[in-house]
């Protein structure tokens, strides 16, 4: 088997959304790229996560030709691709339906910073796109829905803020590596239902003092930071 | 065992709804038929789950009337059978008590697409049924059930849409198979949760564009779908 | 052991009480009565369940003396005699502080009939007590417990409607035998769930026909049933 | 293995965490003091639990120094330290990120006592701190972070209320030993879903009849207490 590196790490992560209860069936999808190398392991589309091997991964170029697999790859691919050559220092991308990021998302509003929880992953609001127009529905659809969100990333860092939601869609998270981009995953719904109910519970909660998010967010980040084991 | 492989069919299909949270106790219920043999196959009345067994399947024919089997069948089974005879594409239907699809039926409000996760399984809202009259109610109550979900598909897809809610009841669900028909059943539970808190989040929270719901349901499905292993 | 089949019936039964999710730790309690010999058994005081075994059950008179057992008999021991006693055709009772039929006890809410689940199981709403006054309280308090629950059966029918909530407190249900109790403290908990959800999404959701709530409690209950196996 | 005991009470007690669905990942942390010895064994920091064993736990005095251990203590450990040095009774610390205790913390809002539940645990609201100020965040944080919880406890009792909320950040709770503290944990994130249900079924909910609290609390705890086996 070919790739058996890369295809064995992404067939692992894609197996820990449904045991994180992130995505149902099919739905979903987590890949990886090994930049040296210029391809991606990919989830293959519409297969279901129970059925899932190793070798059913598809890999394939920056250019989406398929190199190595019997498979097609995710639907999705080209959004994946194109986060890939726009955010140069992600090694993985993860997708799901997560119940609270994805109801956020259809509610088409971002989710604010409520507290340590979330200031501990990450130093601000979790960004939510503009619905796609017409135009880009009908164009290039999945490579769209990538530049949708890179627009969000213009005046925030995509290294710091390792997930977006697609308005009327669902969340992406990335990072470093697919298991981080996984944990980013289980992250964001775990913040995205605190928020909820936060919001039940008080319809003027007040997003914290920004102090207090530097303080969470760069004890555990960054140079001078003291969560962990260093 | 007579009719062996129908009954085994209808039992795993069966087993399958307390499996994914869709029933408890005797609730719900679920039925195929063989349009061949003119025979359908459906759990028996008041039967728990975990006592089901093959051999408890009851076997009907288009009459109603007990071609095989010791039990009686469900008391839905008369809805079964005429939504059977005026969708002549399907092969399979379920019925189930499920939490939050159950919620909207009992709210009499249809679930309208709010994203991407629901086009692509259908092209429009879960439609939700008037509540049957008085007259219904004492007349002949489960086939008039029937009667208010077929008056849904008027205008719309039984094909394409392959579920309804009866108001102040519950779902059904079906499909060419009983196997998709249990399918349709997870993924409505899916949508009307995450349509409850797209809600709860922004009670003017808008159906997504004609555009989406088209590009989502068709790359789907259809003669230009794209999703898959074709 | 003596009175080793009630300890018995006792003991599996409040076994299910954390296996359906209804209480933890030490909460909630199950009882059952055996009238010809005029003996009650009930989950003794604070034992978790995790420990409780058959021969812990503790077996009382009706007189509320203990006539087999070393353990100390629940705290709300004097409510279920009280309930054995002003309901005659009862062979069981439950009490659990189950989420949803808690919260609408907290709220101080009965729960309206909206849709067939709740009718297949009781012919209106499931009824809440009246805030215990200070004088109930100071006084003998787990009996007086029993006693708000009583006054709301004079007009509605105990074996009818087998389950009631106590304003602030939780519910209690119960039935011919200990098992039919545990049944409707596990439906109680659904219809409660389902009512919350209808409420949230339609504050003004209408309650279902009276047509309607008696063609499914009947078609399931009483001389012309015809759901089961009869 | 130098302290063996304490490792072992309290890696086991933080491993109840996970499963009582409390945290996920390397979220919260559990410490027990040995006053006698004048140590304080606690989890350390951001090591996830399934990767956790008794001898990562670190043992630290009450100067915040490590006496055996390799690992760096959880970033909360101030916190911990001074809650031990103001609640002289205490002998151990929980701090949690669950779901319904940690979203009324970020909602910035006390959790009233509306129920019997939540009476037999503690004689009134869960109290929240206020936010910590600017100057508090930039300081010696998590000292700070105790210094806004014992301000609770001016006028109430920590040892019949074991627990607190810190605005927009989570629960901490305590008890005589570690394993109690868990118990609280559990107790709490139970009390914070009930009352979150209550107050979407009723925003007008009323706390409950003082003489109720202290029925219900007395009757658990105390001299005159009379639940249990004594």
């Amino acid at each position: 088997m070919e790739f058996k590196e890369l295809r064995e790490k992404v067939w692992l992560n894609n197996m820990e959304l449904p045991k994180h209860n992130l995505v149902i069936y099919t739905f979903g999808n987590a890949s990886a790229i090994d930049r040296d190398k210029g391809v991606i392991g990919i989830k293959p589309s519409g297969v279901p996560y129970e059925e899932l091997t190793p070798d059913k991964i598809v890999i394939i170029d920056l250019d989406n030709k398929i190199v190595d697999g019997s498979f097609n790859p995710s639907s999705d691919t080209k959004t994946h691709l194109k986060l890939y050559k726009s955010f140069p220092e992600i090694g993985g991308i993860v997708h799901t339906h997560s119940t609270f990021a994805t109801s956020w998302a259809q509610a088409q509003k971002y989710i604010p910073c409520f507290g340590t929880t979330h200031a501990d992953h990450l130093p601000g609001a979790i960004p939510c796109t503009k619905p796609l127009s017409k135009k880009q529905i009908r164009g290039d659809y999945e490579t769209e829905t990538a530049t949708q969100i890179i627009k969000l990333f213009k005046k925030i860092s995509y290294q710091k803020t390792p997930m977006a939601l697609v308005a009327n869609h669902g969340p992406f998270t990335w990072g470093e590596t697919v298991t981080k981009a996984v944990y980013h995953s289980v992250v964001l719904e775990s913040l995205a239902k605190l928020a909820y109910f936060t919001c039940q519970l008080n319809p003027k909660a007040e997003v914290i003092k920004r102090d207090l998010v530097e303080k969470h967010f760069y004890r555990k980040h960054g140079e001078n930071a003291y969560y962990g084991q260093g």
